[in-house]
């Protein structure tokens, strides 16, 4: 058994690393770290927990980590920095489920983050999470920067298509709508339920920080830099994302090489499901690690993807345990997913 | 007072009509019609109505007409042509809250509508309802083809920004999200709350019966012929339209140039409110006639658009009035909005 | 035209007193009172405002009061004191949204609402307002405790039913559920969306403030002092309240008696709905003033009623402007509903 | 491995059944039999299968039972009597989650079911499956009547009540909030989302086909005929049931003793847990088998009781699988409850 602590742990993702691990044959957690809830047992955090574990939380401290394998690091961004120079200090493995190890540009950084990185000394360790696009990098990783959800959205329809030349790169629109958990517990007064209730809005439009995210990856795993807009939007709703792209076809490209490029990239993948021509809907992921993704051409030369996730399965901890599996040399999905002998 | 009947009392576009019209000044409900409600009264169809109004509900027949000034009517698509050309025999004023009446192409009608229209003949009588950009036809105009939902909350940004040239006609997408309410009560699984709840679906990718419509009336009304696509998204909530458009900003528009042209456009239209800097936010809608206007320039070359309306005022039963009081010779906020004296 | 002022106009009950009154063909909003808000135009606060009324708000000052003819207060509890007692000094009218003047019992108060009062010498100066029950003493008063929200959901249907003895008294159950609106803007982390969206739960099981509120006024206008139970539960929706309430039936009373009663009593009021044998839906009173009552009798021997109002109108702003219209000698339904006059 | 059949695969507790099957370490789905959906896949019809099980579905033919160990019935009233009798014949275990052999009184089944039955014979055959009242019964059973998602909330916090007379029997209301997906995918107007969201209302007053057998089990498992009265009320929310009981304190009864009482009946039920003196929360129990119970006494004189299950899990399925689980000798908790070594 594989012993694992979760940084973090009285937060969304803490919780939905907590109820997947509990699931995985593998796994055993053996540390809790919190921070305002120290002394309190998980179960009194996460009463839904109660009946299935109920560890004390701790305060971190670097000597604690002795003994464990593995961390997951779930922590507002700024806070994690600390906390994985130890743990990558005393060789213990590393998954970053925040956004401090994303980015190599350290302005970039300041910029989209509102604060100094101060351990810029392992963003060159740091191995992006993209389960299925670094497969080879994470295996033998100590550090993995997990993906963003929305950039994990985003990348999986889109790096097969700029790779294979498929679009026109001049103006690629991603209009995204996510659940309310993105935003973790944080107070604030527009994520109170009688503010998100039954409306939506925009936000960050051109600032948020996952768009250097996506740049950066887009072009690592495409190799191409494209223009694109990306436009987030706050759903009426817990969970999930919801992802729809729209570019120019590129000259002489049909549906039918579309439909190919897709299925020669992610029919072995287990996690990405390739739906067209349904559309997704964002009902069928909820609370599980795929990515379902769905397209059409209308008009003879604009092509429309979408793609869905849930934020805290494959936008967060679902996919920090895919990582883990890879890293550990083990199936893909141990823990994630059962699949029917017969299907 | 204006004498009022409404056909399809027992829809969502006819309540929506019957509540605003009860705060009309100048109007009085004096007949109601509907079908398989015929013979009960049309607060034990919409409960909600109790004790404001009790009329009965009648089958419509051509004498039932006699006495009436105007008609609202709000039929399912196809069923409304045989009550319009009554109407119109009897030169009473229509406004119809479907779609039979606003494409001029009977080959378009039937292949988005998905049937035969009837009452062909009456096609270029009909004045299209968008009350911002058609004042003057409407002021005289006896039949009225009301807009859509969703082409309101596209036509409205968009006709502004292509009449002055101001964006790249090769990509323009658009992506709207709709509250429940627009699909009406028709019986469908996929509408039962259990299935909308917490989810997203795009539909009708590509086929929508709105995509005429819209590219009928850009044209019409900016003179140009852009290359668009429109997808609409089942959003988990019943009211509203939040509309995202992405377009490549034309050479050398300047943000102020694009404020500029919004203001010229819309400051004395008391339903159009601009609110960039700001992004429009779904609820400031609700239960108003208004459509909200945001945009934002992201990369210097990439225009985001928002716009929002309440699917079924400023989209269906709001406009309706609106048109009304333009054809009755009133101010147009008649019954629509109260101005504080002071503000 | 009565001038107003509002003082906590930013709240929830602030904007729903504004959008109100703006429909009121007497009243003339003339001040806006806030606190942290001080300086920011009221439609910059809530946005959904906007084209409508664009008053700044200002700080509160005694000598601000000067030309105004009423007040409403909507303040959290404890904090309405001092603006009362000045109002009250300079003889305006006063209608107090919160908790502060409801019990005449300083004990309870402070066991209730966790502070001493501050200005007990004026407790016996308010008089409750609850308008079915109170017609003549609202009429010439001159400061107003409107009722709160689940007390009026409560004592609308309970006065009659005790007031003529048609239940035993040994144990009414009283089950209420409402929207998270009830909980106005502070922030806490129970009521961002994640936590509130799909879920429900019981609070203040046994302690809620408006315990003693109930307690004092059924017995002060039904003479009777039952033993009740109230449970409030947190609802996933924005607004309304929903009251269950079980009773024995008293010796004798058929269901004949209990539906003669609610009509004697409810008849002419205009904004108490009896829908007997139907039972009420929530959904059926949003944005009205509305009271919807049902009742049936199950096993010959329990009675259950059901009661439903808009917490933010009959249970806050909307009562406030019956009491306001009441006061001024206007017909109740003033600027609050308009009925068909087919009807 | 156990070869199971699920009969009823297309609705909502079938879905839930092939997930909790997938995930269970002894069960191996082999047959899948529908109505309207022969000759889909499993993942045409519930999407969110896709990449799980793809099995076909088939038409149930009694030959088609061979080999098969147990099967799980999940259809409409009135419809699996049938198939049980097939089954029953064949000596394979049967689970039906039902309600047709849920009473003895064929009288009662016509009164509140509204048609006649169509297999009495097999009536004392059928155990009743509330796991932790009835476990020696269901041990060795051959035809489990799996109780009803209602009646599972109410009977698990008042049978130990009941049994051990801590409370007054003379009026005991119960108050129900249901998730829509209790009502399955039958269409009706008045569970479309437009009709549901943000909305409330109790139904089948006195008539829920739930009330008698809440009576017969309350009766069976306690020995006690109280007379209660049972309200359900339609939640805006998918999932979960939401119970409040009432009761007046039986006399000389101390809030020690009815906690002692519930800790006595249940510490050792891996499902059932006591979380007094905190309230139950609705999403505590989402996509879980657990019942939480709560209790608190108010005035000295009143106990007030909350309990909450998930309708589609311990409500159906999940309860399903913890009698199949007790059917076979294995842990109740196998597929269901992943616990903690540490916990």
């Amino acid at each position: 058994m594989i012993k694992i602590g979760i940084v973090g742990a009285a937060g969304y993702s803490g919780i939905e690393l907590i109820k997947l691990l509990l699931n995985h044959p593998e796994a055993e957690i053996v540390k809790l770290f919190g921070h305002s809830t120290v002394g309190q047992r998980i179960d009194q955090v996460h009463t839904s927990l109660r009946g299935m574990i109920s560890s004390e939380i701790e305060e971190f401290k670097a000597e604690s980590l002795d003994g464990l394998d593995l961390i997951f690091v779930a922590l507002p961004s700024g806070q994690s920095m600390n906390v994985i120079s130890e743990a990558y200090k005393k060789g213990i493995k590393i998954i970053d489920l925040g956004g401090d190890f994303r980015l190599n540009n350290i302005e970039d950084y300041k910029k989209y983050y509102k604060h100094e990185h101060t351990a810029a000394d392992l963003l060159d360790k740091a191995i992006y999470g993209l389960s299925e696009w670094n497969y080879d990098q994470i295996k033998t990783a100590m550090l993995i920067a997990n993906p963003g959800c929305y950039p994990t959205s985003v990348l999986l329809p889109l790096i097969p298509l700029l790779k294979n030349k498929l679009i026109d790169q001049s103006l690629i629109s991603i209009v995204s709508y996510s659940g309310t958990s993105g935003a973790g517990k944080s107070l604030a007064q527009n994520m109170l339920y009688s503010e998100v209730n039954e409306s939506v809005r925009a936000y960050k439009v051109g600032s948020h920080q996952h768009i250097p995210e996506i740049n950066r990856f887009l072009k690592h795993f495409s190799g191409e830099t494209p223009n694109f807009s990306f436009v987030p939007h706050l759903l009426p709703a817990t969970r999930g994302i919801y992802t729809t792209i729209h570019a120019k076809l590129g000259e002489d490209v049909s549906e039918e090489k579309i439909t190919d490029t897709f299925k020669s990239t992610y029919t072995n993948q287990p996690f990405v499901r390739l739906i067209n021509p349904d559309v997704p809907e964002l009902k069928d992921i909820h609370h599980t690690n795929f990515c379902d993704i769905g397209w059409k051409i209308v008009d003879n030369q604009t092509l429309v993807v979408f793609s869905t996730i849930d934020n805290l399965v494959k936008g967060a901890a679902g996919q920090a345990i895919q990582n883990m599996n890879i890293m550990l040399g083990l199936d893909q999905i141990t823990g994630l997913l059962k699949q029917s002998k017969k299907s």
